[in-house]
């Protein structure tokens, strides 16, 4: 499912249009295409890349986040792509089509390198991601990481760990060449998925508090230090109920939210961003891969006393499951506070229901549940879609054993 | 998926077995096929229907529930069957090979009756589905069983509303005719699905309280009016954690839970059930039905004041949804306090992901969350698996704004 550079391209494009027409209609400017090159706050105005200035009373900073780049030669190369805007999604796509591109480097062995993997391998191109660890998915156990891994080498995507790139030049049997510590390899395309770092510059130059994350600061109303602006999205930080710290999240969902927050408080009404809990999935092949709230090392480096345990369950129920060809296990990793007993963070990896377990527990650390109290959720069963006692019951239940 | 009178049949009798083989390892003595005539409460032994008896210090019923009879000629008639016992289920599969069953008339349209007509037609056998109301899957709104209406129809499944059965007699054309308020129609098997009601014969003839719901009372840790006498399951109560009521709700998931509860009672460990708060789902054809919680009339009878809404929205991202063919809208429907801004109830329906968002929704209202924590919970979002909003989010921020 190549949805990142598939044709739904062009749907978001028409709904980037209708939107800033549905604005437009409102009474509200919007101008595509155009950068704010400076703020000038005494004056309260922007100076935009077409020259003209635009004042403002409230200003909200969606500046987003900058690809990370590995700083080596030839990281600017044609052909060698970072993958943040719909334009670099339509330039990538074109570029694969007008090189007929056989092969693919994908430098990283995050979320989005792993969804571009897949995207790859549907075009039909033959795809290799080289990364500095040992397993992809850095934020799962292991013992996840090592079946998603599993994932990849069913669907022919190779992975070469412990792998660091030096260079990349142009190649000989294909476009370019990667030059790395441990030997070279030909592509046709690399890309380059490290993850990004919050775009800040504009709010530097306007003095704006950095968090230590290096994201700009804001308070529960999406608020900077500067009165009159705020911030949302990959740029700004976003308070961690769990851990109860700020931190850099950059996920499309919480942006959604936070700009809401902004709009609502510019707007007029008083309203606060909740936080979040650090929920996240992404599909891979046939798997889903979903985690929330914290691991064993993010759970002490917050003060909390952590263990774990990790069960691997049926999806559904287990007299079903056995018809069900291509189902597997799903694997349910729980984090409880020992002294507490309460749910410090989940992860889950498997063919089914994984994100839909994964949600269940969100919500309840969101409202600081314990074990106890987890153990005996009342879910809305039925064979089709999970036993009598579900693996979050399950897990529950034994890690409680272990405080 | 006919999974209640499918090849699992086979695996839950060996189950059943193993069951029983492992308890006797562990020095607890299994009588299968034996049932209890009567307990001595003064003596405190069990006689039993093999005329030996048995001696108890605690004793724990676990009577079940009975098949509800419409009380008409020829209920008892060959070919007419009731659904309660692995027995039960066997019984009708032999039935159905022997007699070739070419047709089959269902009475009642919950979601036993409704999972049949689905088991019946993936054996090929046109199905009927007689129903006193107007509508299928009366616990659902009217919006919801209308959609649930359409995937029969689609499946072929006929649905007869209107329409109380008054007398089943021989057949000509096929086996059983069943005579109706509105006409006769012929089949060669007649299921009655017309719900449960607890057995409560033993519990009454030892003079245990019986509650309002016309099942057992227990207490939280499942004790009933006689401290040495535990129920647990379809013949006894459950503490609806928002009604604030004990209600009769037979389901396996919560008999399962009250069986531990009793079991680690009976053990020495003192250990309460939290409660349910009302999940259920069931899977028709293409379709995933669940739901949590109360509804309107529900909500009202606890003395809530309540406000709903329901919104159509996509089960995953909108720019995914359209590329994939049969995936439908899903509906959500939000039952909120209008006081306090509590979430009272949900219910849903559609293709994909369904029961993933109503135990979301079973978990934020276990924890008692209103609707403004509600349009804001983070979940682990992708674009395979909801929208960056995802459809929780947008009902419980549209259902705010009618408070």
């Amino acid at each position: 499912m190549p949805y990142y550079i598939g044709d739904v391209i062009k749907d978001e494009k028409r709904m980037v249009a209708r939107t800033a027409e549905q604005h437009k209609k409102r009474g509200v400017d919007v101008k595509l295409n155009t950068r704010v090159d400076e703020i000038d706050t005494d004056k309260g105005v922007v100076r935009l890349s077409d020259d003209t200035t635009m004042p403002y009373d409230y200003l909200v900073m969606g500046t987003g986040g900058n690809a990370f780049l590995p700083g080596i030669p030839g990281q600017d190369l044609e052909g060698v792509f970072t993958l943040k805007t719909l334009t670099d999604a339509i330039r990538m796509k074109t570029y694969i089509h007008e090189k007929r591109c056989r092969k693919a480097i994908i430098l990283g062995a995050g979320f989005v390198a792993l969804e571009m993997s897949e995207a790859m391998r549907t075009l039909g191109i033959d795809t290799l991601i080289v990364y500095r660890g040992a397993l992809p998915a850095r934020r799962w156990d292991s013992e996840f990481s090592e079946a998603i891994l599993e994932e990849m080498n069913t669907n022919k995507v190779t992975f070469v760990p412990h792998t660091k790139p030096v260079a990349i030049e142009r190649g000989r049997g294909f476009l370019l060449r990667l030059i790395t510590g441990e030997g070279e390899m030909e592509a046709d395309i690399i890309l380059i998925a490290l993850g990004v770092s919050p775009n800040i510059k504009l709010a530097e130059d306007i003095g704006l508090q950095i968090g230590e994350t290096g994201a700009i600061q804001v308070d529960p109303s999406q608020r900077t230090s500067r009165e009159e602006v705020y911030a949302v999205g990959d740029c700004c930080e976003a308070y961690h109920r769990v851990s109860k710290k700020w931190l850099h999240f950059p996920l499309g969902d919480v942006a959604n939210k936070q700009g809401r927050v902004a709009g609502q408080n510019v707007g007029g009404s008083s309203m606060t961003f909740p936080g979040i809990v650090g929920s996240q999935s992404f599909k891979l092949f046939n798997l889903e891969i979903a985690a929330t709230g914290l691991d064993e090392e993010e759970a002490a480096a917050s003060g909390y006393d952590p263990v774990s345990n990790i069960i691997w369950g049926n999806p559904i129920a287990a007299s079903l499951a056995a018809s069900l060809p291509g189902l597997r296990k799903l694997g349910l990793k729980l984090v409880a506070d020992k002294s507490t007993g309460k749910l410090l963070g989940a992860q889950a990896v498997g063919t089914e229901n994984v994100v839909s377990r994964i949600n269940a527990l969100s919500v309840a650390l969101w409202a600081g549940m314990d074990l106890d109290e987890i153990g005996y959720l009342d879910f809305a069963y039925a064979p089709p879609f999970s036993g009598a006692w579900d693996p979050i019951h399950t897990a529950a239940q034994i890690l409680k054993r272990k405080l």
